[in-house]
């Protein structure tokens, strides 16, 4: 689920998360994993397993209406993508739910390119959808392929696993301040809007990941907030060292170190990929990051404390943090 | 796809599917069918065969805001399992992204009874989703399973086919005619009201029609219109016998002569389906009518003439139509 852009409407947004959880939670009868994870796992045949995201996106609400639609058409697939990714799924067929204001044929060709480019990128084709006359809106269900017990969920981390996180996570959101006019880049400006316009989702990262990463999500809302879904279902705990963090390539760009460490653990955006893996396969995803050519980062460890989060300081200190949700420096 | 309940906006909305179309149909490369009937087919494995429809539904444009919600709950899903019906497919998995402008209790419980009684009737899990604030828009994207081989088509009917429609068309556009104050009921309004907003999708039907029927849809935009799109993809003609057309129930709901027939062959909404056979077939459709208290009315046939559509009055008089779409009394 992709993060919004703005900041939440004066009636508390989590209630109607706690609604729609209240009146839409009834028992499946052949569905292997529903709700509640990047993806939902189907299996329709002996053999055959599948894993399906859905995601909407609002104008005005999960992007500004005058964003640039070939960065809005990739993005829009991106972040299905990456929950597919996160599961550790191949993405095979896209289903395309399109309301438009208007028949703009400049804006519709410049979305199919950057969907189609995202399409392409990582072997989606574009199966189905609709389209209607409406308030801007863009619903993507993308269906994936992974193996009966390949899956990885978020359920599946265990206390002494180490916790990694890929890429670089809070450039979106120093992007995402860019743009607000809260924050004017040193370096590196360019970077920062290409996080937040033009997510790279870590699929073949999540792919390798089957079979060593216990738990896995690709953090969307923020790295603290989204670490909590794996917490709560691994029922577990974790310590993040603060200075394994990767802050430099935010304190390059000209973020203070209050601002980089803001960014990196509550912006959201990024659609890197937190995981947690067993402590014996270091040598392997340090072996991994090289062949992808992309960062891992080992920033703490899970913990049996279940749903305790805690910062260690380089002087051992351990602070314990709320794992709730984005703010976006509102 | 729904119908719309407002006349077309100003701007056509012809150039606007035509722009989706032009920058929307890039090749697939692993996919049974994409795009342009009623469900896409998917072939994830050896065996195996998944129909897939995606639907969007706004407020203002398919259905009035105030629309009872239950109602509209049960809408939403009936019109993905009538597309799915329409392919002879068994819908399996459901996945509902809502954006909504306000987290209402009574509303989201409302929608939700009426999304699972829909649900529950036609063996359907809700396996995911997600939900947004927003513009109220309702966007289902429903998978379902028929064999390779079994699933029919718009494209497969032959000159000299019967042409068949299910249940009673022309009740859903009565009785928006109601809504609108255009038409005030002698008697069954509440049966036109029925039909408008708890269109039952004709799945028990669609599911036997496997290997009876060549080309199939259901009717959401009108028969005449939707009747179009068999006559294109399956590259024939039409000729509908006025005498044969179910016209009774519309005229005993107070429907004078004209109305009744306009609602019948031009108004959508509903999800009868409508399907050609080959004449061999007729005892068995007939018997298949008595084992499911539907009633099967054939209308007419398919002819060589390549989109050509005649009606047919009681005196052998042919007059030709045009295949275009709802109108909507507008």
């Amino acid at each position: 689920m992709p993060a919004t852009v703005s900041p939440p409407p004066p009636a508390a947004p989590a209630s109607e998360f706690a609604l729609i959880q209240r009146h839409f939670s009834r028992p499946c009868r052949h569905t292997a994993l529903a709700g509640g994870d990047d993806a939902a796992l189907l299996r329709p045949g002996p053999g055959i397993q599948l894993a399906v995201s859905a995601d909407m996106l609002v104008a005005g609400t999960h992007f500004f209406a005058d964003t640039d639609p070939t960065g809005l058409g990739w993005k829009t697939l991106a972040v299905n993508v990456s929950d597919l990714a996160a599961m550790a799924a191949q993405p095979r067929w896209a289903f395309l739910s399109l309301a438009l204001p208007a028949a703009d044929e400049h804006w519709i060709a410049a979305f199919a390119e950057g969907f189609y480019a995202c399409a392409e990128r990582h072997g989606v084709d574009l199966a189905g959808g609709d389209t209607t006359r409406g308030p801007l809106n863009l619903s993507v269900t993308l269906v994936g392929e992974v193996a009966p017990g390949r899956a990885v969920t978020r359920g599946g981390g265990q206390p002494g696993d180490d916790l990694w996180v890929s890429g670089q996570p809070g450039l979106a959101a120093l992007g995402l301040a860019m743009l607000r006019g809260a924050f004017r880049p040193d370096a590196h400006g360019d970077a920062c809007l290409a996080a937040l316009h033009r997510p790279q989702p870590r699929l073949e990262l999540g792919l390798a990941l089957s079979g060593l990463a216990t738990a896995m999500l690709d953090v969307s809302d923020g790295l603290i907030g989204d670490l909590g879904h794996i917490l709560e279902q691994s029922r577990c705990g974790a310590r993040i060292e603060l200075a394994a963090l990767p802050l430099a390539a935010l304190t390059a760009a000209g973020a203070d170190d209050a601002l980089a460490l803001r960014c990196l653990l509550r912006g959201g955006d990024d659609y890197e990929l937190l995981f947690s893996a067993a402590a014996g396969h270091r040598a392997a995803l340090t072996d991994l990051a090289l062949r992808l050519h992309l960062p891992l980062h080992r920033i703490g460890q899970l913990t049996p404390g279940a749903g305790v989060l805690q910062l260690q300081h380089a002087d051992g200190q351990l602070e314990p943090v709320s794992a709730t949700g984005y703010d976006h420096f509102a």
